[in-house]
């Protein structure tokens, strides 16, 4: 069935109660340099450090009873494991998260701390969907899929609808990263019903399997990433492309060093702590400026975990 | 004349159109480590990045056409020299800074930035006032201290009245750092006049000229403080102490560990960036923190100028 804006009005209601509503974060002195002006949704700020938290509970708080208490399972480089261990632990469901051995510390850590289970593998897409394919059959664990799945989908939206509500002019463009699509499809949903504004994924040039895929017409499944932006090493699911197609108007790309300096400036100027995957619209914004001139441009800050002990500069 | 919270109140009048009105930010794992409630006012989001901008804008305000247009001078570590330097540009008046040499970068490029001129010097309390001295003398500049002034403290107080306004709890406990004296002696006026609540200064342990000062009851005219609390390296004003011997109830002091321990806590948990001395107040609570257990406690975040490039992990 066709997600609609419905769907992720109906998702923020069953969320609400969990998650911050974060704010909008503004820069006088980032305008200037980049000829725009810029609002940042602000989800570094949200419970576990990360947009991740809205998909993980909405999937979480729209299962019943039974089938939760069987226990969950997911595969995640960091945050969506962090989200679903969070939320099962809102509910005393059980959880496990498959995780790639080169996955940050910081964000194994988050998962431990929650109470889920961890299991490690190789950092593969094969690997981690191998292992959760094992543990479904094995334990009867119920997956909670990272991103290719509806409740995630429409929960990841909600961080658009607040958006919309809370940035009272005209915006001219939206933006958010593009990992497995998560994110920007329901962002893609949210946008294109309520308002008149362009929705732009960003994604890193080596990790660009979302901008072949739009180019071609055909979603790639497989593709080996190799970013900093550690939250964008998915491959974009079936689900997601497909709202993609419909609803995102362009994939704008950016080089790796561009990702270090816009992570950079919005530490500098906004004084928040980013990821590098939330530097990365403003790292296309930069490596393309031209068409953001005077435009009014919302950027989804997806999160916050970072180890400060491995900073790229 | 004795300074009341009525000269607070006018202060904020005077530069609410300029300044921010930052938010208040909380986390419930911060909490909980602590054992108490700990609202955080993020004058790291202030203009110019500190509460600096505050008394600066006040000062500035308040003196008339014809003196601000011979110029003004002072001497700062970094955050009240862009102070001045940003407020002085709002009434076009020029504006030279008398910095120590070893001043982090990011801070010289601010004041450069607002379009004063720096004039590096020693760094002593002696070399920096007697440059000071040589220029009101012979440019006839007016002197805006960095905290032994009345608007200063005035313009620093009113950082503790909005965080009055904001947070409609009690407050057991109100928390600022202490270096020149001047944001706790304007939030010992503030706190005092409109709550219950304690004021507690809080120093490293490396820098505790204000601690020795309240214990003999009589300021230290001369200190060598050497902390990372890079703010924090001045010593406490006439004006200050005065002040602050009728509404501080205590100080504080804690290690250098401890400083950049509560650094770190406050950038991963907050995920926001802060300052060395930001971190003091938290430290001191994680060296004694038996008076704080069950307690509501605010903290005011000073200042986001950091170095990234000289963190002290």
């Amino acid at each position: 069935m066709k997600l609609t804006i419905k769907d992720i009005q109906q998702a923020h209601k069953r969320i609400a109660p969990y998650i911050h509503r974060t704010p909008i974060l503004q820069s006088q002195l980032l305008n200037k340099m980049m000829g725009c002006e810029l609002f940042f949704k602000a989800e570094n700020f949200q419970k576990i450090g990360a947009f991740k938290a809205r998909g993980g509970c909405n999937a979480i708080f729209s299962m019943d009873d039974t089938s939760l208490q069987k226990g969950v399972v997911t595969h995640s480089s960091g945050n969506h494991g962090a989200a679903l261990a969070w939320a099962a632990s809102l509910r005393d469901a059980p959880c496990t998260v498959v995780m790639p051995e080169n996955a940050p510390e910081v964000k194994k850590a988050a998962v431990a701390g929650y109470g889920a289970n961890i299991q490690l593998c190789q950092p593969t897409m094969a690997a981690r969907e191998g292992a959760v394919a094992v543990l479904i059959q094995e334990q009867g664990y119920r997956l909670v899929h990272p991103y290719d799945a509806d409740e995630i989908i429409v929960g990841q939206g909600t961080a658009a609808l607040e958006l919309l509500e809370q940035i009272d002019q005209r915006l001219d463009i939206v933006m958010a990263p593009v990992g497995g699509g998560g994110l920007i499809a329901g962002t893609g949903i949210a946008v294109k019903a309520l308002s008149n504004a362009q929705v732009l994924g960003a994604e890193p040039e080596q990790a660009k399997d979302a901008w072949l895929g739009m180019q071609s017409g055909e979603r790639l499944a497989e593709y080996s990433p190799n970013t900093i932006a550690d939250g964008l090493r998915a491959t974009v699911g079936v689900r997601n492309f497909a709202v993609m197609r419909e609803t995102v108007d362009d994939i704008l790309l950016c080089s790796e060093e561009r990702i270090i300096e816009a992570m950079r400036l919005i530490w500098t100027r906004l004084k928040v702590i980013v990821e590098p995957s939330c530097a990365v619209p403003l790292a296309a914004i930069m490596d393309q400026p031209e068409q953001f001139q005077g435009k009014r441009v919302a950027i989804i800050l997806t999160g916050g975990n970072v180890d400060l002990d491995g900073l790229p500069w």
